[in-house]
């Protein structure tokens, strides 16, 4: 049987530092949950079959939407439907556990773009 | 278009005061997330074909297993497999945000038992 332990996303940010880039800490159903580090301005992009969810751990996350900017404090979460382009911008770095399907890549529809790689993400 | 907000969980929590009840605050793809407070003791139950995550906003809970106890503090997480037999315990007032299959019933494989009763939860 899989090992039950409990996850500490705060001990889990010590172990990296590089932005834009997710790591998987822990698996529900068809979906991983994963953290990350950004800082700076992501790509447009969107997810075409799969919705993704954003909870703030530490800083503060804009998120643009065509149509308007979300801006989410630590404790807060969004949830970006499937199929809407957003941007998620952050002036310091901050730390988010990301919930999405299995399937999903980090840029979405988008191509790499320098730094901002495509990746499903590794296990930390 | 569905209607983007960003979610405050603990605004969401002056909501209600049930125990044992949790709220739908958010859908991600087929699952829910929800809130729910906690105190005392729950029913023994698994959750067949679904596995369960539990993220502590406030308070500590231990999740007993068969072979061992795991005891989560205000971050913490933990993933619950499908089959795997499960019983909440909360010795003080504990908030916590569940994310599960939109087709998980709170009580599991279990009958309701006095004020615990099987639910999918409601939206608040």
């Amino acid at each position: 049987m899989k090992n039950i332990v409990v996850i500490n996303p705060t001990d889990k940010l010590r172990k990296f530092s590089d932005l834009w880039s997710p790591k998987i800490i822990a698996e529900i159903n068809d979906a991983y949950v994963k953290l990350a580090k950004l800082k700076g301005e992501y790509v447009w992009h969107k997810h075409d079959n799969e919705d993704e969810m954003f909870l703030i751990i530490r800083g503060v996350l804009k998120i643009e939407l065509r149509d308007k900017v979300l801006e989410l404090q630590p404790g807060e979460l969004v949830v970006i439907p499937k199929g809407v382009e957003h941007r998620p911008v952050a002036d310091a770095e901050v730390c988010v556990i990301l919930i999405e399907p299995k399937s999903t890549l980090s840029t979405g529809d988008a191509e790499d773009t320098g730094d901002k790689k495509s990746t499903h993400g590794e296990w930390i």
